[in-house]
């Protein structure tokens, strides 16, 4: 195989895919990217059997092939070569090399063929949505999405579009985060209504989100494969398994019937919390966190936390409907949940200190909404 | 003792301390910045029995006194308190209280008494020069300072002030830096000459050039103490311990009689360390590390390396005068000293692969030089 790339073309392609690349595994080929020549271009590939990245890039081919170069090293060295033209040449035995001008380096590369097999990237039904309105969405719920749970679902966010409603949940047992927006969405099968569900690994996720750009006027193209979904970024396609459950009845998790209702300034509690933390999350005497005590008293929202290096206290200003009541929690996970709130005002509601409280937008507009659930911590 | 601080002075005056005080000490004293009151000013000191700063700050005492807060904590808890007036209290029995509005933190403090006694801070000679220029003659022989050698005078740097000429030395046994250069330096006796030289440790120089600025037109006051030497930076006194030695006597090892010189381009060469490092310093088997072999040969100079990963070839144009060269290298210290040359051409001076090999500005400034040597690795 030979092939001559312009060296920043090769990078950006290659770039994007250091994230999907395995690392560390004992199956050498998932750690690189599958470089192959079909016609005029170079394809490239990195799989870790569970997500993956296809590209292409434009380049002059001189001799056909199909090869594995471990990604890490392939994406250093051509960042370090002169710019200009990089060769790409892997000979019989396998030896790689790499150069530009009279920059040389040789490394091994592994046959195309010991690659895993890519999944059927294709499927029938789909839609197309702005990359920054998933971006968001995808943001502010990654939070409460557990890692390695035995319950494989909550290792995942659920998403169910509905026509032009997407709504995405994540929940780790603690605290469950829901977003419902709807967005300017083309269905690809324009014939019928829009109608799926779907959950999808985490780690994907994060990967994800740093392909999808903050540009409103961007789209990203999303198809339901068998067993994967895949999203078309312009000229690059992302593509990752589903987590094949049902996703777990979160609306029986959701109280219906609170008794005590509390409208805050989001900033505010951010501020406090902010405090807070450095009193709760004491980790000097190993992994000691001590709780936040929230006292809703009349008017007044007061925050209270003590731990075996010092004391904290701080107060804020609250509209109340209900009784006083007194409710602790791990200050991280309500804080966590008040960094992905949008709105200026927010409505708390609780009914006992032993049962979970929901944050909502104070006021509730049926496009774009959210509820944030926190489970209490016993005081 | 009460006193009203407004917050952001307290936080610039804080900030610079934290890298002085000594961390997971069995000392808690010395882990905290003891602040005392001083008429209507408040004085701040950290100490970590080799280095210090003493600051003072305007504030409101309310009530005197002279405690120790640990200031990883202080610093935290005044950096998320609400803007304005943040007073600190300690009563009786050292309980602290750090507020500002409704915001409160309570903490322990420890009596001034424990604090360690500060040295003497005074001298009767001493000079004045530029921040800038201590702060890049510091910054450019500071990779070659031991690091826990036995011989205590290569754990820093060696300074030599005459007249207006300064020398930095520093030495780990495998690398020297060498700077010299005329600075703009006024001297506090002003009716004798300026003839002083010391040995500061590595760790309080390298917190010495956080507080240096690079503006031109600042200026730093140094002065020599009997043990100590002082440097005045704006209201902010910074000292440290000197390092009771002789330091060795470097210029011995510094070869006179080379027969090979060759003149090239920083850059280029730069360039070919920084490709070469990604085979010579391969960690993924273990903490291998391959050397760097130079073959100067004719108007070329080849680098190569050969790793259990990968090869490495690079080669680039030199001007030689004396016999063809083949020299091993640690690559890294070879790099090291390249990324301190701060002149377009540098001239490399050698005579047998054995010996270490000079590096030089190629036209030699007689206010403004170096001299880096690096020694070779048997191949």
């Amino acid at each position: 195989m030979k092939i001559i790339f312009e060296k920043n073309k090769l990078l950006s392609a290659i770039a994007p895919m250091l994230g999907v690349v395995s690392s560390k595994n004992t199956i050498a080929a998932i750690e690189g990217i599958k470089i192959s020549t079909k016609g005029s271009f170079c394809e490239l590939a990195a799989f870790d059997n569970e997500k993956g990245i296809k590209n292409t890039v434009e380049a002059k081919i001189e001799e056909e092939g199909s090869y594995i170069i471990n990604a890490g090293k392939l994406y250093q060295i051509v960042r370090v070569l002169p710019d200009g033209e990089v060769t790409i040449t892997v000979n019989d035995r396998n030896i790689t090399e790499i150069s530009s001008g009279l920059s040389c380096f040789e490394l091994h590369a592994l046959p195309g063929d010991d690659f895993p097999v890519l999944p059927e990237l294709s499927g029938e039904t789909g839609f197309t949505v702005g990359q920054a309105e998933l971006h968001e969405m995808i943001n502010k719920v990654m939070f409460a999405v557990a890692v390695n749970d035995p319950k494989p679902m909550l290792n995942g966010v659920y998403f169910k579009i509905n026509g032009s409603k997407i709504t995405a949940v994540s929940c780790d047992g603690q605290r469950l985060a829901l977003r419902e927006k709807i967005c300017d969405i083309d269905n690809i099968v324009e014939s019928s209504e829009l109608q799926m569900e779907f959950i999808l690994p985490g780690k994907s996720l994060s990967e994800l989100t740093k392909l999808l750009s903050d540009d409103e006027e961007k789209k990203v193209k999303i198809i339901l494969g068998r067993k994967h979904v895949i999203f078309l970024i312009e000229d690059l396609i992302f593509f990752t398994r589903m987590i094949d459950s049902n996703y777990i009845e979160y609306e029986r998790f959701i109280p219906k019937t609170n008794r005590i209702f509390v409208k805050a300034e989001s900033e505010s509690i951010i501020k406090c919390l902010e405090r807070a933390m450095l009193v709760t999350e004491e980790k000097t005497m190993g992994q000691m966190k001590s709780h936040l005590k929230c006292s809703f008293s009349d008017k007044k929202l007061a925050f209270s936390s003590v731990s075996v290096s010092g004391k904290f206290y701080d107060e804020i200003s609250i509209e109340k409907d209900g009784d006083d009541i007194e409710i602790g929690f791990n200050c991280k996970y309500f804080m966590d949940a008040m960094r992905c709130v949008d709105t200026d005002y927010i409505k708390l509601s609780m009914s006992t200190p032993l049962m979970s409280m929901l944050i909502e937008p104070a006021e509730k507009k049926p496009d774009d909404t959210f509820i944030y659930l926190v489970l209490p911590v016993r005081m």
